[in-house]
């Protein structure tokens, strides 16, 4: 795999430098994409832009032969590994951000930007071009794009984004605070800001928040040969497709260029629209139109209003990368935290402590329930005290046992190979949990019988105990994790809010009334 | 939105029954896309498939009414939800399939079949079209592709295979067992053997996997009109993207369908031809593909050997889908079960309950260590039996806190938002993770000191203990929590097999060690 690398180097400054080491790249077979340097110290400080197939390690490693003992050589793949060398780099010289623009991606910028300090990003912000401003802010989260945006004066912002899609420019000023946003709306030129007006009633989850209205737009009675040169505009983000509506602009098909190159030039579009498979009103949850493309292989979904008026395209490719955010949104929600709206690196501690404290603070209070349960047997620990030691064992086993059932279920809904809806889905699952938590339930409960009586040194029934512990609480735990997501998705919430946390707990509750009950009765007799 | 509904009608068999329920759904704004009836044991059966903007529920319910006591209507969106439906109706009469088949999509007929006894599957499967049937090859699990390997004679399969793309053949070819593979592969007809032949090389986990080899590729000297005929013809699967090669089919660039629009007919396409921001080679991790097409905007990503010769394009599209599995992949991790091959509706449950023992033993092993640790501490308990009460509230607090940290780790992992191999970022999260648990660790031992001081009635020293263990978890759970996913991904492993079960687990054992070691120093000074 050919990617592109940078490489910094760092030496006693000397004639030549800058060739010998682009010679050496070269001679490793590394294409220099650009080069650029300064001297600090009396030292020489260059980056090279590379495309190479060497591993960044191998090649520092060996251009730091080449150049002998003082040199300084680090080498890594542009992305998340480089932007330390990126930002080590512009700190000193945060200005020559302006001749290395041209050569790197707004990802790649904006990762480097984070790694600096607030003051180097804050003076690069101001001579970076319009439309890097724009697609890093795009790309960025709240916190940046608010630092973005009060670094610079309201005229400068505007003509930045003035540089993207209305969709993206929305999305954009989404970011920013209510009165900010109303300013710099007032200062977009005219198409622009009326669009971005009417996208802005649409929120970020929402179909009609994710939908790109840069689509070329044609009518019925409009012929292949007029199709073709919208396409040709190149002015819209959509160019492998169009839309065919009628004259009140309600959605009658979409035309591929395919078709529209097999056709003869004078064909009214009309003729070759083809009714999408689905379409989707603007408030439609953006997941569920996910999901529907998805399954479906749509890579051009169609958003309608009420009166099946054409509004927008989803594209494929915009989708893939809500997928990913909601993904990440679900591993968040599974570990029991809310996903946090900015990045890690720009998220305050203020602020993870806030998102986290709460829900600590809500599994500590029933928790405390099982603290409550086992005070009640107090006499009966003080009796039997090895009785505790099993405590963990037992509330460990049914929480894990949950969370396997609850995953596998929270899994299945995702990809769809169940549904919470149908009534011959629900019966299978539960019957199918039955049977397999039997099957676990009847092993874990030998096992534990046979470690509690070791452990015990031959306590037959302190170790029934156990086992009978464990087999009833790993049936309830599999039943209610398997339960949960379904219940979760009917009440049209995110199956992965009820998380594993939350789950442990409720079953912690059981675990302990059932252990310290059947305790006190084999036991004690009571 | 409309979406396509399925309604079934059961009720006494009358005249113009069909016509009257058709102009019903008519009026409630359905369109029919057809209806399909039969007789049983005098009751007439009717499936129609409407397009409605209606509620399934309501559009019933309207229904049931108009019709009047007895009859049964229901009606469910296509897909999982009216899977049950089209089984039922496909149950009586498998045959009647061969009707619908034009009007249901692949995954809509294969979601009804994983609902039919497997007798009724069978059936179906023997009059499916051959691209029917193909479809649902590949969209099937392997358990139920082989299912329908074995109900067929190989010919018929084969013919069937032919019918789809070759990296779509050899994902079916994948799920089938080795003879039967080759079997088949002897009996595809030419080009599309070899292809397929060559294709099996790649695992499906690798960018060669996942790419298609449907493509348009022509010579540098090219013209456009030559690349338009190309496309034209639609017999590729990629029509928006024409890849530009040399003698050697060595990878020059890519040149898309707007640009060719915009192109005089006679260019020659190597000076059209833009090289790709970035290339793989075909034993490259899918999942590494994803991320570098989601974080340069990629829709087409160029496969190519050690020599740089073309071999494939990775669309994003495919990628789409990629990525919903591997996300479903690591919830199932996450939840401590290896994700399945097969869907949850044909998974066994000796399988069910194969994947989860062993990490259930396994824990059962390292928390066994936990009783082991306590048990030391059996005479403190007898003293202090109270001590038994606070266990699983300091146990759960750790293990969430843990989690808590490590699932923010993996999101940000996941993101990229930071990166394993830079040190900035890895001493950045170690900082920011003290500083919150911390805080969380401040906050949550005052909760804790003052709910156990009530519920021992005041026992001071006990208090402090709980309060203590409860400082030193969090912080320490918080710090190996967001240490493990880095330190997984640095060895090359998913960061969410180290999911929250073992993270639980390992706390566990550091918490008994705290809890009880502090106890007893504290309290009884020794």
């Amino acid at each position: 795999m050919t990617r592109r690398l940078l490489v910094l180097v760092e030496t006693q400054d000397r004639p030549g430098l800058l060739s010998r080491v682009s010679g050496l790249l070269h001679s490793l077979g590394a294409n220099v994409a650009t080069s650029l340097g300064y001297r600090v110290d009396g030292r020489a400080r260059i980056l090279f832009m590379v495309d190479a197939r060497l591993e960044p390690g191998e090649l520092a490693e060996r251009i730091r032969e080449q150049l002998g003992g003082e040199a300084r050589v680090e080498a890594a793949y542009l992305g998340p590994e480089g932007a330390e060398l990126l930002a080590e780099f512009l700190e000193d010289k945060p200005g020559l951000v302006n001749l290395l623009e041209l050569y790197l991606d707004p990802p790649d910028l904006l990762d480097a930007l984070l790694r600096l300090p607030e003051e180097a990003r804050r003076r690069i912000y101001r001579v970076l071009s319009h439309s890097s401003l724009a697609r890093i802010m795009l790309l960025a989260d709240e916190a940046t794009a608010q630092e973005i945006a009060g670094s610079l004066d309201p005229d400068h912002l505007a003509r930045a984004l003035a540089a993207l899609e209305p969709d993206e420019t929305v999305d954009v000023l989404q970011k920013l605070p209510e009165k900010l946003r109303r300013q710099l709306l007032g200062r977009l030129p005219e198409p622009l800001r009326e669009e971005a007006q009417r996208l802005l009633r649409y929120p970020p989850d929402t179909a009609g928040g994710v939908m790109t209205t840069s689509v070329p737009v044609l009518r019925a009675d409009d012929t292949v040969q007029r199709a073709l040169q919208e396409l040709r505009s190149g002015e819209h983000d959509v160019r492998d497709t169009v839309v065919v509506v009628d004259s009140q602009g309600r959605l009658l098909g979409l035309v591929t260029v395919d078709q529209l190159l097999r056709a003869g030039p004078g064909e009214r579009l009309g003729s070759l629209a083809l009714k999408p498979r689905a379409t989707v009103e603007p408030e439609a949850d953006r997941e569920e139109a996910a999901r529907i493309m998805l399954r479906y292989d749509i890579s051009r979904l169609p958003v309608v209003d009420q009166e099946g008026r054409f509004l927008g395209l989803i594209t494929i490719e915009d989708m893939a990368g809500v997928l990913t955010e909601e993904a990440a949104e679900d591993i968040a929600l599974l570990g029991g935290v809310e996903a946090p709206k900015e990045r890690y690196l720009k998220a305050r501690v203020l602020d993870l402590f806030r998102r986290r404290i709460l829900w600590l603070l809500m599994i500590f209070l029933v928790e405390s329930v099982t603290a409550n349960i086992i005070k009640g047997y107090e006499d009966v620990i003080r009796r039997i005290a090895l009785l505790a030691a099993f405590i963990p064992l037992v509330m460990d086993t049914g929480g894990n046992v949950g969370s396997q059932a609850s995953s596998m279920i929270v899994r299945a809904l995702a990809l769809g190979e169940i549904s919470e809806k149908s009534r011959h889905d629900i019966v299978y699952v539960l019957l199918k949990e039955v049977a397999t938590a039997a099957l676990i339930g009847a092993a874990m409960s030998a096992v534990g019988f046979v470690f509690a009586l070791l452990l015990s040194g031959g306590e037959v029934k302190l170790s029934l105990v156990v086992a009978l512990t464990l087999f009833i609480v790993i049936m309830m735990a599999d039943v209610i994790g398997a339960s949960l997501p379904i219940l979760a998705r009917r009440l049209g919430i995110d199956p992965a809010t009820l998380s594993s946390p939350l789950l442990t707990t409720i079953t912690d509750i059981g675990v302990t009334v059932i252990y310290m009950g059947l305790a006190s009765y084999l036991i004690l007799g009571r």
